[in-house]
């Protein structure tokens, strides 16, 4: 029954890799809590670059900055 | 001033559905707790099925498989 | 498959009115789009007035003009 | 380590706007609870004027009803 | 910079339990999407039997019928 | 009609800078969006430092490595 929401921003990541965290995250839940997995919901957000910010700075700009 | 999160898959559906779903629920505070409806806030997400899993499978590989 | 977050102030909600959000909330989702209500969930927050503003003031002081 | 989430209408906001609604989010939460901005997260959700409802209407609507 | 958030019922989870979700939530976004441990942040929500509902039912009395 | 989340951990905080807090992020809105104050909500969450995690660890064990 446990609901865990990933975000992350959104940077191409594939199908088959938010097929490995929602399936890694729900045997997390196996693991430590003995949920039950059939109904454990994950729930992926992407989030445009534009919209997320760390240390007060768009992440837009701070990819810039790295590269 | 009850917040109301829906997240539901990204599954075609309609303005006209969206809107009954904000009805039913603003309706639904104001007949249980007696909220006023004025300033209560429904927020659907739609989510993509490639970032919705449950039973630990990605929803998008459910939907195929009971096809 | 739905989740439903209702956030709502901590002001006495019974157990009794939890349960009909619940049912509720549920209902709706079948009503509207058909989700199987099996793996529908819904979680209440109970939030104190403390730490709810509208209209940039505090809810607890919002309360206490009205009395 | 704090998280901000700031919900609203997907209504042409700028990349410049959201640079300042990150920036003045941080710094808020310096300025009152002394936080450390490097770990300060804020994420903003666009939401389109169909998925949000206030006073049990969907703004797309009350938009109309504005103009 | 990923954000985690885990929703489960308050059900005696002890300490040891959830600091192996934060180490296994931060583990699986770095194994995946080779994310920086340094700013993934995970919080846990443990919510009252009585404010979770699933199947339209509210949790508390789901448990008491499974006893 | 924004919605506001903030998440800190819960380690003392005053109703007067949980006041501030709410003061400061609406008008932020209504600085940098134009945003109605009147029907803007903001909600703190106060977590528990077992339940929150940075870099894999928990808070809690992190504050005792720093006294």
């Amino acid at each position: 029954m446990p609901y865990i929401n990933i975000k992350i921003t959104d940077e191409q990541v594939t199908k088959e890799q938010k097929a490995r965290l929602i399936k890694g995250a729900t045997q997390l839940l196996v693991d430590v809590l003995n949920k039950n997995p059939a109904t454990t919901i994950v729930v992926i957000d992407e989030v445009n670059t534009d919209n997320w910010g760390v240390g007060g700075q768009v992440v837009t700009d701070l990819r810039k900055q790295n590269t």
